[in-house]
């Protein structure tokens, strides 16, 4: 197992060695597109499983459309076509046969679905409607990376109807705090809840939510969004309900997702120079264990030990891997634990056996520790919730070192100038596009959210001096 | 609701009618393709996460190809090509341009993966590969059906590695007995397994099993399908390894595969003129509790004893639902959940909380009982058992009548002749397409499968009256 370029180096290179080492991607034979690989997809599965639960606790049902969407259907939503039109995958060709239509692959399924419900909705009594789906969606990307940023990808897109737009908005709010949620108690990342600037949001949209997190090269990551869609997609695709009253109103709409770069996320946001580094919640191993033998004699006995340590902690609810590969040292096997994020190694030798202890190795401080065999199973449950919280509060503690009040235009470029990550720049912005643009031209840093509950004060803009009312934290992103 | 086509009068109409009624699956505004709604998904969902479950059972882990097939993969296996080219789907633009190798949709995904096993077997070591994928896929049907035949669908993938041809072919039954299981066991319906002709076997298979499942108009239906495919996906794509002994061998494939279909056999092999009848393992709500009352007062005390016998049945670990709407009145609802095949229903009044007892009503029987209501938990779970048993042994009585050996070739008419289902005719057959393809054209049935294990008796082909070794079994399909 070759050793990874150092993060401090080249962090882009240390990414692309641990996704290939830790066997979780491969690029595809298709331009842009990947192989989510077995180790790779045990992780989406965890988080696929857990994000689902959360959403149907919050009263939601999963649905399938299609992935086909008319070129007619694009076009309906003017901002949205215009957003999304220009990345599509087209497909001109059915059956052997030209088609008289040409079909847009799904990048997004704000208009078939918006199209559908017109015939599902017709009185308040049908509302709200709260549907979501796992599906893959294509996206023509010019610059791909693994899991960050593919022409195809696994996500879920969640799609709401509502009659008022008090609901849809709190329902907007609702599923941003699942995603922070999930961010912060599942997979370790601490995030800025905010709203997008004009530029940065969704095509279609009204206003986008989003979480953003921060990686170890101190770049900003937008881990998660959520739509107020307001009427938009109901008056394109004339939407329309029955009130109370018996009048009739344009349906209120929202949608939300995550994908696949999530699994980016925490990579970027745990991985150290040995690799992975999974929050025990979502790891597909929870806990490994290595038997160390040399003669025949001494194999048995670790093997049978092993195999009562793995039912044991598998009873305690833990998901626990044996290594018995017979063709591999255990160093060799320590390592690629190590490099694949295993949160907890067990070492179980013959001098172990007699001494009736074992060997405790954590993958987020790299500690050993000596515990009494009896110990394993409270110490490997207590481990788990350590570890997470541990993961949490190390990417906390380095978030909050890498953000800064910045208040003036020297200070704003000594974070943004070279090619590495810039932290979250917490800043006095004028309020328009135009000097949005201006700072993301010459920084590389776009304004990733004005932060919910964003406290407010008087203050000049850091670029034009211009006046201010609040600040809103700018950074260079994936 | 309205009632449905009787079954014996137009079959077909009697399942379009049932589909939409049960909410299961809408048509979508793009040809062939369907929206599969909420409850029909909860349905796919319970059969995914069953199946799932038996796939790592059975040592296979999950991974994820991409959607796109370049052209000149397809083109590889010669036999592949042939069978499933004509009915892609072809993307020609991507990212405003035309592309210079048009992109297929995959249609299966071995000629992607194969293409990539390439680079992840070098030696024995390396094998088997035992990966499945949950995916969509494409194929350009021309006559679509709800579930039964649609443009795209859901379905699952397996493609697994190995260095013998033994261990192939075992792995090739071994997933096959595991449909027969999840077909009988979980969806309660019986199931013949065979091997298909040459003439209806997989594109580029050396042999397709098949498992074959009779619907209640005695039309046969294929419920999943399981490749041998030899060493032709290794030979067109130059998949090789090094033995144990330093020689270099091709690898050896299977794969397989069953699909949201499968949602279309439980309708047709369980439902009646109320409705679906859905095997108690994979309902959605296994069990409805419908509150009746008139009288505010009552609905209080009523509600409150439903919501305890709600808790009571969860922690028994059933599928609960309590139909607490407004706004209908208790026997719409009975007709809905017996539309949407819920397999128990409980009843529960003023009049019954004063006699301490519950109404039952059973949907695969349409029978009621009233117990005590002390006895409601064990009664409950004791009839999970008892519907999802009767449900198969319905079934199987069915395709056992259904059943017929044919010595004449007048008796085969007799059973072909006419719209309606055929059911399964055991019969001599001389072995050759030319006979198998004339007796289709000549009555529509075609040659379901070989069976497994199948008795070996001298007899003379139905058909050309040639000598046969063996009976194999012809109907019409869906």
């Amino acid at each position: 197992m070759a050793k990874l370029t150092s993060q401090a180096q080249d962090f882009s290179r240390w990414y692309n060695e641990l996704v290939q080492q830790a066997d979780l991607a491969d690029h595809a034979p298709v331009r842009g597109c990947m192989i989510i690989k077995a180790y790779g997809y045990a992780l989406w599965e965890n988080m696929h499983s857990a994000l689902d639960d959360m959403f149907k606790e919050t009263g939601h049902q999963n649905v399938y459309f299609p992935l086909f969407i008319p070129e007619s259907f694009m076009k309906k939503e003017a901002e949205h076509v215009e957003g999304f039109a220009p990345e599509c995958a087209v497909v001109t060709h059915g059956g052997g046969k030209e088609l008289e239509e040409p079909l847009y692959i799904r990048p997004t399924s704000e208009t078939i679905i918006w199209d559908t419900y017109r015939t599902w909705i017709q009185s308040y009594r049908d509302l709200p409607l709260l549907y979501n789906q796992w599906a893959n969606v294509v996206r023509w990307e010019m610059r791909t990376r693994l899991f960050l940023r593919t022409t195809e990808f696994l996500w879920q897109e969640g799609h709401t109807a509502h009659a008022t737009k008090d609901e849809a908005l709190e329902e907007t709010r609702r599923m941003l705090e699942v995603y922070r949620t999930f961010s912060e108690e599942w997979m370790a990342l601490p995030v800025l809840q905010g709203v997008k600037t004009e530029s940065e949001k969704f095509a279609g949209a009204v206003d986008t939510y989003c979480i953003e997190a921060m990686m170890r090269d101190a770049r900003a990551l937008q881990a998660g969004t959520s739509h107020f869609l307001g009427q938009n997609f109901a008056k394109a695709f004339d939407v329309m309900f029955q009130d109370e009253d018996g009048g009739r109103q344009h349906v209120w709409a929202t949608s939300w997702g995550v994908s696949t770069r999530l699994i980016g996320a925490m990579i970027m946001g745990h991985g150290d120079q040995k690799g992975l580094r999974l929050p025990p919640k979502l790891a597909p191993h929870q806990v490994v264990i290595v038997p160390i033998y040399k003669a025949d004699d001494d194999k048995a006995k670790v093997l049978t030990a092993a195999d009562a340590m793995v039912a044991e902690l598998k009873d305690a609810g833990l998901r626990v891997k044996l290594d018995d590969r017979d063709n591999l040292r255990p160093g060799f096997k320590f390592n690629e634990w190590e490099m694949r994020g295993v949160p907890v190694r067990v070492e179980l030798g013959p001098k172990d056996l007699e001494k009736e202890q074992v060997v405790i190795a954590r993958r987020d401080t790299l500690e050993k520790e000596f515990i009494p065999r009896g110990a394993l199973k409270g110490r490997a449950v207590a481990l788990m919730d350590e570890i997470q919280r541990n993961l949490f509060d190390q990417a906390k503690a380095y978030r909050d070192e890498n953000t800064h009040r910045v208040d003036t235009w020297e200070e704003f470029e000594s974070h943004t100038k070279g090619d590495g990550g810039s932290g979250f720049l917490v800043a006095h912005w004028d309020g328009t596009a135009e000097t949005e643009e201006k700072i993301k031209d010459m920084t590389k840093a776009t304004i990733r959210c004005i932060p919910l509950d964003n406290p407010q004060e008087d203050g000049t803009c850091v670029l034009t001096g211009n006046p201010s009312k609040e600040r809103v934290v700018f950074a260079k992103a994936y």
